[in-house]
């Protein structure tokens, strides 16, 4: 099985941090592939960022995933993960989404910590466009610079313990999801120090996206999800306009 | 990885047609164990029977579970499963909630195809309890009797062909999800012959669950998914009472 | 007008305390007759328990609705009430909704104020799952042992006043019910100290179900309330297998 | 007991049809007293005649209420049911809220049949505005002119009869309430023609207003149904006037 | 373009502050027409003044609409809106409806600040009734008298700055909406003391009824908001009598 | 007053018919810029032309903003809509949302009518991200071609009147939406031959953007719409990449 995990921030830092949990929650057996995006923000973290992802994403997309069995982006916003589920034909799944979705078969109420710049209004106006926001609880920021050594990350690991504490006794939280790519993988680490499910968007994402390509569902002809085709446009990569601009 | 089955009917009948399904979409290294309820409907059907079953589900979770990684309820309104999740440390996952996270992957509106002899009123109420009605886009039931040949299967068949484009025609559904233990496994069959994702709660079920043992989130011990503890109770089986009276 | 008043947990004190304040509000000739499980939790508080106090619901139904115009399901879960509904002709009100239904009709904000060792988490799922979420203010739950004598049951009752001024005051709460079976009755006693309507699942589920069974309305034939014929079951008790397994 | 019916229409043909109706389902030693709209439509059509019906319900509540244990405001649109919960004492309830409130504990999905001129639009606003949509699952208009006789009487019956069937097939309707002040009373009498319960504003509205006075809840003295005192008002009946204008 | 605006207070001082905030905010050609109510409160602050304005707003609509190209209805409760748009042809707004409009094109998450004897609950009813619901984030209350010199309006102003200062940090607001008649045109003044946006209902009200004028949409022939026509009535003023009583 | 008016797609084709209708609803002394994008779809008509439009929007709202009073995005989609809120200063409408909350102000139950490629679901996901789908009352897709000469745009009349009369009928609408940059203007054409109001994107956006710029909101200096400052990008135009990555 092979994979294409899409970075579409341009920072190879953060495909770094991906990759390195990736690796750690595919199966033996899967191949990972990595592309990073060459325009946009370095760290996505506000709307105006968000919106040139969403070009980014179905460009990795339409120029990387040839011979993919499956497509992971790696952006907690999400971004373009509609789009490139009606461009491609094997499954698409995102991080924020996926954890989401594992969290719910784990809790009733599920509870956020979220790292990252941006404000969560847009998080949660992301799961409820999922319609699942009946199911989130409350949610907490991380107000910490990322962290860059064993102390600050020491730090963060004890923010987010408290946060978690907080989101139990303020909200009755019974599963965490972890949000944001810097944290990726984060939650298996500290699994141990949290009395309820603690998730993370790569360490769910990798296992569902393989179930999915298991499941093997047929790519959709019909509906707001059926590739176009034969697209007139101008001024796109030649992956991206050729994908679109064809007849089959 | 070892995995429990539980059909909370009492037909083996039902036992043996989610089996065949089962070991289809498992993994090939995974020990699948099946379990069939002792007591209540042969084929769940009511409101009254879903009740009895309720405590059937908790009952052959509670029997059966030991050295379990993952258990999988296989009747299609899902009797049971918060329940069995509290009470069980390993991933509780059951069809309907399964398939329908599935689709929330492949579509934005969710059509269900529903055989049975209940009503779908139930389904909806079920799904609306999940917080993913808002993702529902409409339903049709199957009034058929159950398929006991190649010419009550053909017609059952096209019956589901129908159903799939009256739903894409009508409320255009993007995927739709074959609801009723006896569908186990036929959405891959029919697949070819519908244009948009279709899937089935055994098909979805057993790679969901896979992947939930992988992802290896710790048991609650907080929260209303905790395990009950220390509980008196009289008139359960011995494995029941035990794993709720007990002291850890 | 006779009346069946089901405890499905197996307490007798539980009985005891229903009967009492059921005596209470009950119309003067109105005739009661009481249930207590045969097998499950002393005092259900967990969601095992109550998937088994389903079972025994419908169980005590079956065994003793005959003869009787009315059945009041006494357990703060309303655990199998939708089942019994279905099972029985004459109407079936549970606790819990029938204190919310009255609530609705005095204040726009109704407050929770929950006894138990469960947790508040599934009150708010199963009001909820009546669609009556959005009149839900906010919930407060006592932690506190239930009450033996005259000094703790003092302590129950300053620790309702408190929290129904926080319920008030936090969450401008203009109706509060009192959730749980042991504090059957309180709300009348309590009145007097608390600014606002408060309400009890027996205080007022008596009184409506007296008023449903002169409304009078027929038992269903068709949709996913009317009563299961024919039903092949096996392991139930005698009464309720022969009540769904006859053909009219 | 005595209970004040108010009929915001200035129609005295609409207080018969609906005193009729009432005694029927009143309780044998009850005491019923009906007050007439002094002003505004004669019978209450369109989102303006609705307007004023707010005021005459207040006013109407203001002149008669005095001595009464409880009030029901017997207009189908429930004009100025929750200031006239703010103003009285007494619980006031109106009957289209307790025709569902009723229908709730009945089935799970309610249809309506209205008749009127006005259109269905409003009723679903009303409804919506209670929480309770969700339960809704559709509403058939009848257009026929007021019965005058025993063939228009007929033609109405059988009306209703085709409407509900249309719910049932249509919309998996479970119980059906009749909106409309001229249906008073009809349902009882066309239920055995009908599956599925069927309910009317007074057929339900008498037996629960008479149980809402039994659970005796105190009148709120803090939040937004507490009485308004101490205001100053101009041009309002002394009545009505004089009610929010003292001091206590 | 001559514009209605209509007090539903009879209070002529309101009427005072508001024709002072709606000049300020009016295109310089625009004609204001100021309608103070006859009877009802001097100033609405509770659920059954609110009944008596629905009257008393569509009676003012009716008496002095002729000849102006719009309305909007100063009371912050928005009385009698739906109504007037029924019984009017030119385009009817009210305050707190224009001002939450206003704010959703500014921000998704909205606060409210409310001054007003009556409680918050009652603007958040209106609010869902709009269905708009789900975009308030938060609401805060100013407990302080009418401010009557310099000394009080300050203490007002840093109320309003302390209550917006709290809605951003608790809720996240992102645009907040100063709701109550006596407000009008302060969000303005007080706009650069706060770093998101504020509004209030005539300072949106009246640009946005001026476009709505623009827009000349068609009054409705048909629907739940087409004129009444032909209706008896009695006891109502002339003018409105008269206005629904006529056949064209 | 200065207006920019950003065609996100590739056409100018498109523009022009923009052009033309938004002079004619602009006031007369409002200046109209307009922008046409420089890369992806001639006509944007599936979520993959979307996403690329988003990032088309902000780039045309950093180069062709500046002396801008305000600021119209002209795609049905309202693509990158919250983003360019974020991005300037001045006030930002979009076709689709613009009618919708004009449409809001007319009636209770707003129907729409869609011309388009691409499929009708994505349009219900904008406007319930939007918060307004309660509101919505059905769609109608037509299934016609861009309208060349003058037949083929009175067929596209006659069908946009058969389908306004068909949400009447079946879906109670009372108003009525015209989505598509493509009917741009149509409405006003067509309101005479329909008897409910019909809208359009241009006709209402215009006048309601030039209230938003009279009404005068500071924009936020906090929260998900402050602008994002001070962040490092790449591949960006020097106008977008400039405008977030300068520090004031």
């Amino acid at each position: 099985m092979r994979l294409l995990i899409i970075n579409s921030n341009t920072s190879t830092a953060v495909t770094d941090i991906v990759a390195g949990a990736a690796r750690r929650f595919a199966s033996p057996g899967t191949e990972l592939v990595f592309a990073t995006s060459s325009f946009g923000a370095r760290v996505i973290a506000s709307r105006t960022e968000n919106a040139v992802a969403q070009h980014s994403t179905v460009d990795l997309a339409a120029r990387y995933s040839k011979d993919c069995d499956g497509v992971q982006i790696a952006v907690s916003y999400d971004s373009g993960l509609r789009a490139a589920r009606e461009l491609l034909d094997p499954p698409v799944l995102a991080m924020t989404e996926a954890s989401l979705l594992a969290a719910l078969m784990l809790g009733s109420r599920v509870g956020l910590i979220i790292w990252g710049q941006g404000a969560t209004a847009l998080y949660h106006e992301i799961i409820d466009s999922y319609g699942l926001g009946s199911r989130i609880c409350g949610s907490r920021r991380l107000d910490l610079p990322m962290p860059i050594d064993a102390i600050s990350r020491a730090k963060m690991d004890d923010a987010i313990i408290a946060a978690a504490h907080d989101l139990m006794d303020q909200h009755e939280a019974e599963a965490i999801v972890l949000v944001g790519a810097v944290l990726a993988g984060r939650s298996h680490d500290l699994q141990e120090r949290i009395p309820i499910p603690l998730l993370d968007g790569i360490r769910c994402g990798l296992p569902m996206l393989e179930a999915m390509v298991r499941i093997g569902a047929l790519p959709p002809a019909r509906g707001s999800y059926a590739r176009p085709r034969g697209r007139d446009s101008k001024g796109l990569s030649s992956a991206l306009g050729g994908l679109i601009g064809g007849d089959d």
